[in-house]
């Protein structure tokens, strides 16, 4: 019986390498945020939709997948249960449901799938893993440096060297738009526009922003300053308002609190903007050379916890675009997979076989034994190959009148002979490294 | 704005403490299998509807948890779209998939979730981990007994070690019915009251096999022989017919692959019964001492693969029951939590301390920098102690002044004193294990 042979749209299998290639990623992250205090958290993989109802804007809520309710409910072809769109909103719930039973401020990470019903397209998956970390519970400068600092550990474990936090202030933002005197109404138009300055043009900016509604003379000098090699002059102008004197006050508290990472790792970048409706405080994203688009994002959220349903709480949080870099870095990978160490003909005495292999997997080493139905070496060694095996053990009649095995060596094609009763360790001292 | 708290009804939040002794069980039974050369598989949290349609029974087939079309439509109250109910219906259609692209015979394993809209009940949940090997494509006994050996290991890596394999065949089965000439019709029957044979007693399971239809002498006569001490008087009946012939070959070869195995480990049982419609050869049902009901269970299963839509491969494989054993494990485990190694007060200076908990965790320490808004020391010792830190770091003026630091143990309460520049080294000295 035929049957759709592809997994659903948008979403993968992971066959052996690449499961062992993200674990050991995520695994990696995972020994950093332990180690910056943040604790794990998993959640179910849906929520009630209730959950959901109204944390999302229309446009997240149509990529929900809903889930229909079971037994005699199920004609009704109403949905009760949702597949988690972020970590984010169950975050919020989470805080509501054990309140007291977490030690405030809660520092958690999370690294595990979220469900999109996005189009799907090169690089964007339907399923796919979120890399999180959130601080919720203070309102210290201290732990947005603490996110900024675990974030960039966590993109050196992940292997990504050449990279820039650029970071500014929701606040600076603000600030930007009421030292141009840019009407409250245009606001969230000309930061979309100034966002486009690394891939347009300064003067396609500034056409844009006329088109927008700002006076030329205004267009020109806003773009002047937020692209001018120092910050000297976007300073200059946000100390003349109230916000502005702030939010530049919360980016150079984070630019001294990270003094210590590497010359140039984070930059004020005035013209950055990320999700006005987010955040309220230091923002960042990280580039890194090599990579698409951003590779790591986040800031403060402040009264975020609350709107989504949880306890009033401020917050802040990063998140690393694993999957991006996963994919840069699959696409550059040229290593051999992880074969067997050992491969274990079978030519009769199947016991003994069995027990040898038993012997060598207690002892670390990745065993297989032939499971086919050919009793011909010649057959038995092409599925040794085949299985990328280092080392070949032979234990035919010949070896098995004396006690003793064949071992040939994959890359060599070396064989030595050695009695049954030592290959455990012998093969242990020469395989595993010293 | 309020909300529903809980998870969904039947699913769990995993707090730290929780999520960190299931990974740390997780790998260790995923060293174990990789060790034995079974590869890890993922897929995707849902498979198409139709990829389930007929695979399943029509008792499982309602616990499905169905996803509503997206869109347009969703209004149709339709789904396409199912979370996958077991590993076993996924891995078929992989086979079909991958195909030549997967070795063969394919060994692999996932542990992973599935998702049932079972009635919640102690101990039974909607989302929860099944942890399974299997290997497709091979019909040797080598396979059923390299199965065993794996759940053997598996089960030992877990901590659980009064445990005992009961085997017995499908076959075996079939000829113990046409042995004691029990009419085909109520051999499904029979073989279900036999099964009770651990929890019944021989007067009340013989009892019900009269009613089920036996002749009084039938039933005494095979109640009596499947609970003989020794095997050797339903060897003697199954020895009688063709398939008891066949089956009973079966069993004893697999006593006799797994001889290496601790005395007693593996036991004929001739009354356990499995999964009739599932397994087609050598069957395996784990018990343990301390744990309820089974804790492993597996075996040959030839054709069921073809039957769930992927090509025409003999499969064996075997499940381990790991929530099960952790939640008997959780309700013992009294052992502290891991809480933080250091715990760095701020009181000033906060660069410094920041760069010194970089180098904390640079060097495996996990560190946590206090991000209250508390400036006396007393409240900051408090958080240390919630966080269950061992050694709290002081560096107030004081220290400030003459650039060193106050190391406090939080165990003995004793203070020492030396300079930041040493601070770093003599931490992980102090608290990382020689």
């Amino acid at each position: 019986m035929a049957q759709a042979a592809e997994p659903p749209s948008g979403t993968r299998d992971f066959l052996a390498d690449d499961v062992r290639r993200r674990k050991a990623a995520f695994d990696r992250v995972a020994t950093v945020f332990e180690h910056h205090g943040f604790d794990p958290l998993e959640t179910p993989a849906f929520e009630r939709l209730e959950t959901f109802a109204g944390k999302l804007g229309d446009e997240a809520s149509a990529l929900i997948f809903k889930i229909l309710k079971r037994g005699v409910h199920e004609a009704s072809g109403e949905a009760d249960l949702a597949l988690r769109y972020d970590h984010t909103v169950p975050l919020a719930r989470v805080m509501g449901t054990y309140g007291s039973r977490l030690p405030l401020p809660y520092k958690r990470y999370i690294i595990g799938n979220v469900w999109r019903a996005d189009r799907p397209a090169k690089g964007r998956f339907r399923e796919f893993v979120q890399c999180d970390i959130d601080t919720v519970g203070s309102s210290s400068p201290l732990a947005d440096a603490e996110i900024v600092w675990t974030i960039n550990e966590g993109l050196e474990a992940l292997g990504v060297t050449d990279f820039r936090f650029r970071v500014n202030s929701r606040k600076a933002l603000h600030g930007l738009l009421e030292a141009y005197g840019v009407p409250a109404e245009l606001g969230t138009k000309v930061l979309g526009s100034l966002d486009k300055l690394d891939k347009a043009t300064p003067e396609a900016v500034t056409a844009e922003l006329v088109e927008r509604g700002l006076t030329t003379n205004t267009a020109e000098g806003v773009v002047a300053d937020v692209t001018a090699p120092d910050t000297e002059r976007i300073r200059k102008q946000l100390r003349t308002t109230e916000r502005g004197t702030l939010g530049l006050g919360e980016v150079d508290r984070l630019l001294s609190l990270t003094e210590g990472l590497p010359p140039g790792r984070v930059a004020f970048t005035p013209r950055m903007v990320r999700g006005l409706d987010y955040y309220t405080g230091p923002i960042f994203e990280v580039e890194g050379t090599g990579y698409p688009g951003s590779i790591a994002s986040g800031g403060r959220y402040d009264g975020l916890v609350a709107k989504l349903g949880g306890p009033d709480l401020p917050g802040c949080g990063g998140s690393i675009g694993i999957e991006r870099i996963l994919a840069v870095q699959a696409a550059e990978d040229t290593s051999h997979a992880a074969g067997l160490d050992v491969a274990l003909t079978v030519l009769g005495a199947e016991a003994d076989v069995l027990h040898l292999a038993q012997q060598l997997r207690a002892r670390g080493l990745r065993t297989g034994v032939y499971l086919g139905a050919s009793g011909k070496l010649a057959k038995q060694l092409k599925w040794a190959n085949d299985q990328r095996a280092r080392v070949v053990v032979i234990y035919g009649p010949d070896e098995q009148a004396t006690s003793e095995i064949t071992v040939r060596d994959m890359d060599s094609g070396e064989q030595t002979r050695l009695p049954i009763s030592e290959a455990a360790n012998a093969l242990q001292s020469k395989l595993t490294p010293a």
